[in-house]
């Protein structure tokens, strides 16, 4: 049995020794037996809180190498003019660099697990289970952008595999209702359903898109997904900035997810997701960051923050609206369960998913509330340390190979920019 | 005379070497001459680009102390039930020990110069002459807290004394039109007046003062401001997150200043200040943190990206507005110039306040656009090091004194909250 023991981290007002074995968290009680300390490494954890890791639930993580190259433009413009030409220039080498630096960035801020929608899933993958985190990652459909013959094989794909490791699952990812017809999206449906897939879509993510569904369609995105037999409990829907009251009571009700961007919706002025009517509704919800190319980073601790800020100037929102517990919640277990893994809490039975936090920052002081301190004040550059499925992937700020992950994007990025690279 | 050379650090797209002389910039072109060299001090910066600090124009530093301690209530309601009874408990030591820790986690996020409405003045200045960063300090008056001989003693001051070293100022700092009347108000702003003051107050905070104001006054806060003779180029008003139309017109046209306070609006359900209107009506803005019970850091990064994203989002707003290079001149150079400091900028004759910013960090990569990613992907954590009137007050991320300065707050904290502190 793989067994580590965090000796004296602080979980809930106090230090204890913490079992992890077989990357599970196995005994959080403090109380330790000595059957448990059996041939068990220890790490010294004086000083550092033990608190769960960050789900990011809705990314394109390739995409950092496109960070910062179109900024300031509306979502429509920005996705044709020009990230979609940049997207077409990217070989699979430069998809697999541009993951290895969301992974990097990801690790480095506390995330240790991202769904991804985005191309080359066998390169994620790979990289995924090289550096050690957790993902979920798309059979990504957009009819607007392949052939239907490499839509076949993507239905054939599914059929053929069923890829699951420890750490890595598939989805089907249709990309949205304007860019996925009634067929394929009901075909993506039907295979999630049959095969217990996540079926994971943009929605209701711009004016636009709503006000084109009603022109084509006579409904709303949400009751779109619904006629087109979309909407389940596997249905985890990212953005919906724009649902109506109906669409989110009927969210609720067949147990669908939100995934909120509100970093992401804000910087492509997309508006602001109504996160107090959401949450009255009683919506499922969850956390993610997009892609780095309208955020512009992977850092959920930012998006926890900012969206604990904002769902209280949402109408119906107050400064009891969401708070610090409840933020932090949904940037973890609550992302977390709706891709299906229980985790996000320092509980016996949950994957040992966590995070080391200096209590000597600054940010955290004075100790009135930790969990309103770690919420509001603190940034990612208090973690030390990450682990996930019990094994350290970033230990005192350090993560192998960093400086090297980092140089090799700008050198992509840079030729797919057709500019010089940045010399170090 | 004082001289030091920032040996190739990165400026505007590539290396060069930058002469800071007496506190300035003396010579940003990159072209030194033999003279300039003489007798410098050098500083290696390779792969540090040199970025301008940051200013935070409106704060209550000691109230560190209060971080965490009442959160999700209203402003009303958390004034007067949680945040004034706690803050009659602090002695002048607590003050000192609060603003400490202010200081120390400013200098961490970057910023050199705040703008401090508080009490016990003298104390504030001497930390932050200490500390050696930048401070206005305010005389600050609130009838509703002090009795008249108190009010008198403070006017009594601002005739004696003209306090001003280089790098700590005094204002008047009447606290709001909602704690100050009328009589007082008007002499605020006419001593402010005559003997070149900046006149900073709170203006147009929640929905409940503006609703008070028409209902007492009749007019809208800052029509009240006009009305008292406040309304001039030396007016630094915080918040305004519910001005009308004619009022941003009327501020405009006077020369006042806006400090808008995001973070703090967000959290205490205040709203969204009208950033783009703001804007678009010409208004001189700048930004601020607020204190840290309502925020709940003094990160002037975050307030930036916070700013820079909802601008998008208020009424008028596009993805278009409020780009990544103009949230930044909001946070540095508009800023200082509200508080009459030629700063903010990386240019011969400013002030050399700055930072080194390490280049090498994975937020920062792909180098498609620096001002970009430093407003929008990267945090506070990449400063390796902080510049003040040409003085390292941080160098490699290290401050003198910092552990015991942050135990000593957990101390006086728990000690005024009445718990026993976190042990280290």
């Amino acid at each position: 049995m793989d067994k580590l023991i965090l000796e004296s981290a602080w979980l809930d007002g106090g230090p204890r020794d913490v079992l992890v074995a077989d990357g599970k968290f196995a005994n959080t009680t403090g109380d330790l037996s000595p059957q448990d300390r059996e041939d068990a490494e220890t790490v010294d954890c004086r000083g550092l809180a033990l608190v769960p890791a960050f789900y990011n639930g809705h990314c394109h993580a390739a995409m950092t190498l496109l960070r910062g190259y179109a900024d300031g433009m509306p979502l429509d413009k920005w996705l044709q003019e020009c990230i979609w030409p940049f997207e077409a220039r990217l070989g699979p080498g430069d998809i697999e660099i541009g993951t290895r630096l969301a992974v990097l960035e990801m690790i480095k801020s506390g995330t240790v697990f991202f769904s991804d929608m985005y191309w080359q899933r066998e390169i994620t993958m790979r990289v995924v289970e090289e550096m050690g985190i957790r993902a979920t990652i798309g059979v990504t459909i957009a009819e607007n952008l392949e052939p239907p013959e490499r839509i076949e094989e993507h239905f054939r794909f599914l059929a053929e595999h069923r890829f699951e490791t420890d750490r890595v699952r598939l989805a089907v990812m249709p990309h949205a209702i304007y860019t996925v017809g009634e067929n394929v999206f009901r075909r993506c449906a039907e295979v999630a359903r049959a095969e217990g897939y996540i079926l994971h879509t943009h929605l209701s993510e711009t004016r636009r898109e709503v006000d084109d569904c009603l022109r084509t369609h006579g409904c709303t995105p949400a009751e779109l997904l619904d006629r087109w037999g979309a909407l389940g409990p596997n249905l985890v829907a990212a953005h919906c900035v724009h649902l109506t009251g109906p669409e989110m009571a009927r969210m609720a009700d067949a147990g669908a997810t939100a995934i909120l961007n509100p970093c992401s919706n804000l910087k492509l002025g997309s508006g602001i997701p109504p996160i107090a009517a959401m949450l009255a509704a009683g919506m499922k919800l969850g956390l993610g960051t997009d892609g780095a190319s309208s955020n512009n980073n992977l850092d959920m601790h930012e998006e926890m923050k900012i969206a604990a800020l904002l769902a209280k100037a949402t109408p119906g929102g107050t400064a009891e609206t969401l708070p610090a517990a409840r933020a932090l919640e949904l940037a973890t277990a609550s992302t977390a369960a709706a891709y299906g893994l229980r985790a996000g809490r320092i509980a016996d039975g949950c994957l040992a998913d966590a995070l080391l936090v200096d209590l000597a920052d600054e940010r955290l002081a004075p100790a009135h509330d930790f969990t309103g301190n770690w919420v509001y004040s603190a940034d990612s550059s208090s973690i030390r340390s990450v682990l996930c499925a019990g094994r350290f992937v970033m230990r005192d700020r350090r993560i192998p190979g960093e400086a090297e992950i980092v140089a090799e994007a700008e050198r992509a990025a840079a030729r797919l920019a057709g500019r010089p690279p940045r010399l170090p």
